[in-house]
């Protein structure tokens, strides 16, 4: 396949693209009972989505860290926040690190080569993979909240 | 917010992530036993995954001839398939209308504006919401076919 140099996203795009799926995440999170994130699973051995949340939180860090820095140090995947406010409190400094660290990440960052623990590849391909990852996940948790007699959050509002 | 005019993502990078994408929710799509891919619900009112299915087909086919033409009539949604052999089928058919159309869509149809029978938006943003779509169906997905007792394909192959 033969690669064109024309641009059809940029960093901003990328960035409001990742920052709109973060906010309706950490919807879906507050919208779980507290008793329930950690717990509940309608279809076992499926995890409670708080582990999955959690797992969301770790790719992401390491994602905006890989970007920036080109290092993608795996997370302790077992050492998370293991209540909601834990978690959310996660999620918000993540956002605040996205606010701040982003801008740092170059184009070059997308297209060069990077070593992720799973493999090698693209900037690009690492990037849209915590994100399509996150968007998995996260329609797995609209499947819970329905099970529990919960209406998810507007899939479209970001 | 600036735009910048650095290249992040290709046309042949976007085709791939697409493709990779509609190749792992028609595997989805086979896993389903036939008597449930049309009726089954773990957690009504949400639908069956046949007819989410049915959307993310109509969607696609949309938005690949929103892209190559700027036009985006909108479907009509009760005309799809009504079993597994004919939505394979329509499946299918785009699959190939994206092999031979695809090479079509130009870097500008990304950038420009296009009029979606839901509102007005960069191409960038409606291509890219068509997938997220499927993403977040077949995660839905994911979570029928274990209550249903069957194991899903792997998420990270495409």
């Amino acid at each position: 396949m033969t690669l064109t140099t024309a641009a059809i996203l940029t960093l901003p795009d990328f960035l409001a693209h990742w920052r709109g799926h973060r906010a309706l995440t950490r919807r879906v999170i507050e919208a779980f009972p507290e008793d329930q994130l950690f717990a509940f699973t309608p279809a076992p051995p499926m995890r409670p989505f708080g582990q999955m949340a959690v797992e969301l939180l770790f790719v992401g860090e390491m994602t905006l860290t890989g970007l920036s820095t080109g290092r993608w140090p795996e997370p302790d995947w077992a050492s998370g926040p293991q209540d909601k406010a834990a978690l959310l409190q996660g999620w918000d400094a993540l956002t605040q690190r996205l606010e701040t660290e982003f801008p740092g990440v170059t184009a070059e960052a997308f297209t060069r080569t990077h070593h992720l623990p799973w493999g090698e590849m693209p900037g690009w391909v690492a990037a849209i993979y915590a994100v399509d990852n996150e968007i998995h996940h996260r329609g797995q948790g609209y499947v819970y909240l329905r099970a529990l007699g919960t209406e998810p959050p507007a899939f479209y509002e970001r």
